[in-house]
């Protein structure tokens, strides 16, 4: 595996503003990556391979989902959260990325889940922080993620459900796990 | 069953204040049966019924779950949850109250759950809208109901959910569940 090979793939697969989120979760990933000691060289990969399928049209990515046996359910939820198991499956399968650590830190970045590794932390909470995102409530979460990424990923799903009660959309039971999981998983610290 | 030997059992089981908040559920129910095609006679009992065990000790609940098999995954969640369940139990085992819709629809007063019946929204609003109630969006809520139960529950899920996120309090996944499967029915009505 060749990260300047992975690097230019990777950037084909977007236009320059996914590509500029891409560089902006990389920085953010090592960084802390460095703070909570997470391994800099599995978090730099993860982040730079989290939006592999992002840009993809939505009917290649219903296709891959069906006929790779990806999680059915996905299909029931916003198309929001397919790039993420959909990316994982084709850096596997495109460029033999195994290291399921990783693959797992691809698939989870968008939605968390139950059980989050100290890898699947980092990547999902860098992509809420980096610093292109500009939504209510970023800097409170960037704050928090200099102190805990457990308390800043709980404020950033809280943002994410927010946002989705407003609009009346439905709220993707693996992140209320997630951010339950993780609120226990304070208390009990 | 006498409803009012029920009615005097059930005003036993609480203070002043949890009867007249029932009363109110009473009132709303029959009115929601009414508006909507309910069972009237269930609608009431179910409401009559809705909170016998909310006054209840938290021992004394928790004691019941666990003797009587009620769903573990109770007590991992709010103790406000735990009277919905418990109460369904009580009354079934003290008053003989065996009509299954009445009992779920007191079981999934608090919580809701996916594919609630017509009892269990009416009950699950009512407890919501009764003129008692006073919380933020409460006359959007009462608004809402006078034209569809679904979009009302939406709202109502919608705000519990939203302030458990305020509090950084964990969300029952059967509340999001609800809300989820509320949501599809309407876009497939």
């Amino acid at each position: 595996m060749n990260l300047d090979k992975l690097r230019a793939a990777t950037r084909a697969q977007m236009p320059d503003k996914r590509w500029k989120h891409t560089l902006g979760v990389v920085d953010a990933a090592i960084g802390l990556a460095a703070r909570y000691g997470g391994h800099p060289a599995k978090a730099e990969l993860a982040a730079l391979l989290h939006d592999y399928s992002k840009a993809w049209a939505t009917d290649r990515m219903e296709t891959i989902i069906r006929e790779r046996s990806l999680p059915p359910e996905l299909l029931v939820y916003d198309k929001e959260l397919w790039h993420a198991h959909v990316g994982a499956w084709a850096v596997a399968s495109e460029h033999g990325i195994e290291d399921e650590e990783v693959l797992d830190a691809i698939r989870y970045h968008t939605s968390g889940r139950e059980g989050m590794t100290l890898l699947d932390k980092i990547v999902c909470l860098a992509d809420y922080i980096e610093p292109g995102r500009d939504f209510p409530g970023v800097d409170d979460i960037r704050m928090l993620a200099e102190s805990s990424l457990e308390e800043a990923l709980v404020a950033a799903f809280g943002s994410t459900i927010e946002v989705l009660v407003k609009r009346g959309k439905r709220i993707f039971p693996l992140t209320v796990a997630a951010r339950n999981d993780l609120i226990l998983q304070m208390k009990q610290a």
